[in-house]
C-alpha cells in the first residue's frame, strides 16, 4: 500500500508559507486532492502510486491568475497599438457582440491550455457566458472563481440586467459545492454600471457570501467620467455607495491619490496588479509598492489577451517587478520574492482561497508545479526565487497538478485535446476574420 | 543536383525589408552561406539538400541583440534588487576581479546556447577576454560584433590601457577576414575612461575602420559625474572631444536632452535601447520613440545577464513596446512592426552589419529563423508581426540558420554540447558560491 498517490522529489522546495521555508532537496507528498507531507528527503523510501523527479529543478506552488478574461485568447492580437477608445469602439466591442456560448467555451479551454502550460493553476475570469467558461476550466481541471460581467447595457447572453442577477445567482447555485469552481459578483466597472447596479450587486455578492468583483480606476479617462457624473474620485464613490469591505476584489487600481489608498487599505479590500494591459493600454503604473507597503493584499493578473497579449504569470511577474522599480526610480523595491508571494499566496488570498491554495502546506489543496532548470538560462542557479521571477518562462515549466490531479506531464496537457482545441480556435478566427472585412 | 543547400518553405515570410513586405506561404531558399531566394510558394516543387517545414508558422531574420555581456550568464542571479553601488561594488566587481579566460569562454558559450535558443543569430558584446568569447561565439556559430572592454583601471586580461589597446588591435587583426566574427573597439564609459584614452580609442577606430562602441548616458548618477568633472552633459563631453561620428555606438541613451538627441542625430550616431536592464537597475525610460520619429538609428539590446536576466529578445521587444508606451502615455507609439524591425534589420544597421544580415532579402547572408505557432498562446494568428512581439517566446523558435548553417533544429543545439556547457557552468557558480561566503 502507497502512503502518497503522488510524491515530488529531488529539487528546491519553494512553499511560499509564511516564513518563506525553501527546502532544498525537498520531498512533497500528496493524498487524494491535498498536501499530505512536506519536508527534507531524509534518504527513506518514498513510497507512491506516482513518483515525479524534479530533477534539481524547483517545486512551488502553482501560480495564481488574479485577473483575465479567459476566453479573449480568440481575440489576440485581433487590434494592436490603437487608441483605447478606437480599440475597444471598432475592434473589440463589434467581435465581442458576435460572441455565443461556443465562442467561449473553446476560447476558455485554450486560455486554459495556454495557462497550465505556463504555470498556472488558478484564475479569476470575468467575462460573458460564463457558464460555458466554467464547463471549460471544469474540464481542463483548472482551478477557478468566475462570474458573469454585469453592465447596464444588453449582454449577449442574459439580456437585460435583472436576468443577469438571476443568470448570476443560478451560476452561484450551480457550482456552489465544486471543488474547482467558485463564483463571483462582477458588476463591470464604474463607468459602465449605475450605482443601481452597483448596490444590487453587492446585496447579491453578500447574501451569498461571495466576492464582488469589479474593474477599479483603470484609466484616468475613468477618474474624469466619474468625477464628471458623481462628482467623487472612484474609491470614494463606491465607497458612498457602502459598497466597499473586504469581499471587494478591485482590478487595476492605477490611478489612486494616498486618501484613496487609504480606504481600500481600511476597507480591506484587494486588489490585483496588471502591469502588461496598464502598459499596453497606455493606462499608467499602479502604485504597487505603496499599496503593498500600507499592507493591501495585491495579487497579480494579466489581465485578458487582447491587451497583453499573453495568459503567462512568468512574465508578468519579471514586468511587475522592473515596472515598479522604474516607477519609484529604486531597483530595491518589489524583490523576487514579493514579486513572488503576488503570484502565489497572495493571489490566493486577494481571492479569499488562502486556506485552499497558493503555497505548499499539509492540508492545502495540492496545486504544484514544476520548473526543470537544466537549460541554459537557468544555470547556474544562485537563488531559485530570482530565478523564477527574472530568467524562468512559462515554458520551463514540466508538470503542473492542480487539486491532486497531474494535469499536465512533460509538457504534455491531459486533461485537454490541444489538437482539437485549436483548429477549433482557428475556425472561429476564420470567421471573425471575415466579419473584419464587411 | 540541387538547386540550394537549405530550403524554408510552407510559413509567412516577413521578410523585413524596406517596404516591410509579408509572404504569406513564402519559400526562402539558402545557397551556401546566403539567401538565393525569396519569393511566394508557386507549386512546383522545390529541390534542396535539406527542406524545412515552417508548418504554417513564421520565417523571419534571426533577431540581433545589440548590445551584451554575453559571459556574465555565469552572474545571473547572483546579486538582485539592490541600489545600484551596492550591487556593482559588494557583487559584480568582486566577482569579476576573479574572472579567466575559462570564465570567458565558458559563460560566452553558455549565452550563445541561450540566444540560439531564443531566436538570436547575431549580438554585439563587450567583455573581457574577448578573444575567449569570439573563440566560443565562432564554436557556436553564432555572427557577432566583439570588443574588449578598455577603462582607466587595471584589466584582469590586459593589465594597463596600453596593453588594452595593442589587444585590441591584435583581435581586430586576428578576426579581420572571419565570416562571423568583427571586432570594435570598445571603450567602457564616460565615467571610467578619462578623456585621453576616449580619444585614442576613437583614433584605433577610425585608423582600423571599426565601431567605436561605448555606454552613455545610462544613469542620473553618471550625468552628474560627467557634468562635474566636465563641466558639460555626457553627449556635448563625447562631441567636444571629436569623436561623435557614424562610426559611434552608443548603448543606453536614457537621459538625453532634445539638444542631445539632436546632436546624436546629426553625427549619425547609432542607439542601443536596453529596456529591461535600464528598469531593473532603476535606471530611466530612454527616450526611444522621440530618437526614432527624429531618424536616429536604434537597435534593441539585452545587456548582461547580471542585470535582465535573461538573452531573451521576445521577452525583451515585448517590453521595449509596453515600456515606450507608457512613458509616452500614448498605445499607439513603438508598434509591433516598429519593434520588429528595431530587433532586425534596424539592429543590423546599428552594428553597421546591413549588407550582411536583419532582413530575408537575396544576396544577404543566411541568418533565419522559424516559430512554431501550433501552439495555444499562438493559435489563432491574425497578425505575424503582434504575434512576434506580444505573444510568442524565445522558446517557439525552432530552426535557426546562421550564415547559412543550420545551428538549431527542433529545439535541439547543433553546434554546442549542452550537457557539457552546463556543467562546466554550473561548476564554476560553485566556485563564485564559495568566495561570496569568504
Amino acid at each position: 500500500m502507497h502512503p502518497f498517490d503522488i510524491v515530488i522529489k529531488n529539487g528546491a522546495v519553494l512553499t511560499m508559507d509564511k516564513q518563506g521555508t525553501v527546502i532544498r532537496d525537498g520531498v512533497v507528498g500528496i493524498s487524494e486532492d491535498h498536501i499530505s507531507f512536506v519536508g527534507r528527503n531524509n534518504g527513506d523510501y518514498i513510497n507512491a502510486e506516482k513518483i515525479i523527479d524534479a530533477q534539481d529543478g524547483i517545486i512551488l506552488p502553482g501560480l495564481i491568475n488574479g485577473h483575465t478574461h479567459a476566453a479573449m485568447t480568440l481575440f489576440r492580437g485581433l487590434a494592436d497599438d490603437l487608441p483605447l477608445m478606437e480599440w475597444l469602439n471598432n475592434h473589440i466591442f463589434p467581435a465581442e457582440s458576435r460572441i455565443n456560448s461556443d465562442f467561449v467555451f473553446t476560447g476558455t479551454l485554450l486560455a486554459c491550455a495556454e495557462m497550465i502550460l505556463s504555470g498556472t493553476t488558478t484564475f479569476c475570469d470575468m467575462y460573458l457566458f460564463e457558464d460555458e467558461a466554467a464547463r471549460a476550466c471544469k474540464a481542463a481541471g483548472m482551478r477557478s472563481l468566475m462570474g458573469e460581467v454585469l453592465y447596464d447595457f444588453s449582454s449577449p447572453c442574459y439580456g437585460s440586467i435583472e436576468k443577469g442577477f438571476i443568470y448570476t445567482e443560478s451560476l452561484i447555485k450551480k457550482w456552489r459545492d465544486d471543488p474547482l469552481i467558485s463564483i463571483a459578483v462582477e458588476p463591470h466597472s464604474l463607468f459602465t454600471c449605475s450605482p443601481d447596479l452597483l448596490v444590487t450587486a453587492n446585496k447579491l455578492a453578500l447574501k451569498n457570501h461571495v466576492p464582488l468583483i469589479i474593474h477599479l480606476s483603470e484609466t484616468e479617462e475613468e477618474i474624469r467620467y466619474v468625477e464628471k457624473n458623481y462628482g467623487k474620485r472612484p474609491v470614494h464613490h463606491l465607497d458612498s455607495l457602502g459598497i466597499l469591505g473586504p469581499h471587494v476584489i478591485a482590478c487595476h487600481c492605477v490611478h489612486l491619490d494616498r486618501d484613496e489608498i487609504g480606504i481600500l487599505k481600511n476597507r480591506g479590500i484587494k486588489v490585483i496588479h496588471n502591469p502588461e494591459s496598464n502598459m499596453k493600454l497606455a493606462s499608467g503604473v499602479a502604485p504597487v509598492h505603496e499599496m503593498v507597503s500600507s499592507g493591501i493584499t495585491v495579487g497579480l493578473g494579466t489581465d485578458g489577451c487582447a491587451s497583453n497579449n499573453d495568459l503567462d504569470l512568468f512574465g508578468e511577474m519579471d514586468t511587475a517587478a522592473k515596472l515598479q522599480k522604474i516607477k519609484e526610480m529604486d531597483p530595491t523595491v518589489m524583490d523576487a520574492e514579493t514579486v513572488l508571494r503576488m503570484a502565489t499566496i497572495e493571489g490566493a488570498k486577494a481571492l479569499g482561497l488562502e486556506n485552499i491554495t497558493g503555497s505548499i502546506e499539509t492540508g492545502k489543496r495540492a496545486d504544484i508545479i514544476v520548473v526543470d532548470i537544466n537549460r541554459p538560462h537557468l544555470t547556474p542557479m544562485y537563488n531559485p526565487c530570482s530565478h523564477l521571477v527574472y530568467s524562468a518562462k512559462g515554458s520551463d515549466v514540466i508538470h503542473s497538478i492542480i487539486n491532486g490531479r497531474l494535469v499536465m506531464s512533460e509538457r504534455s496537457l491531459f486533461t485537454i485535446d490541444l489538437k482539437d482545441v485549436l483548429e477549433k480556435a482557428s475556425a472561429i478566427a476564420e470567421d471573425i476574420k471575415l466579419y473584419r472585412k464587411d
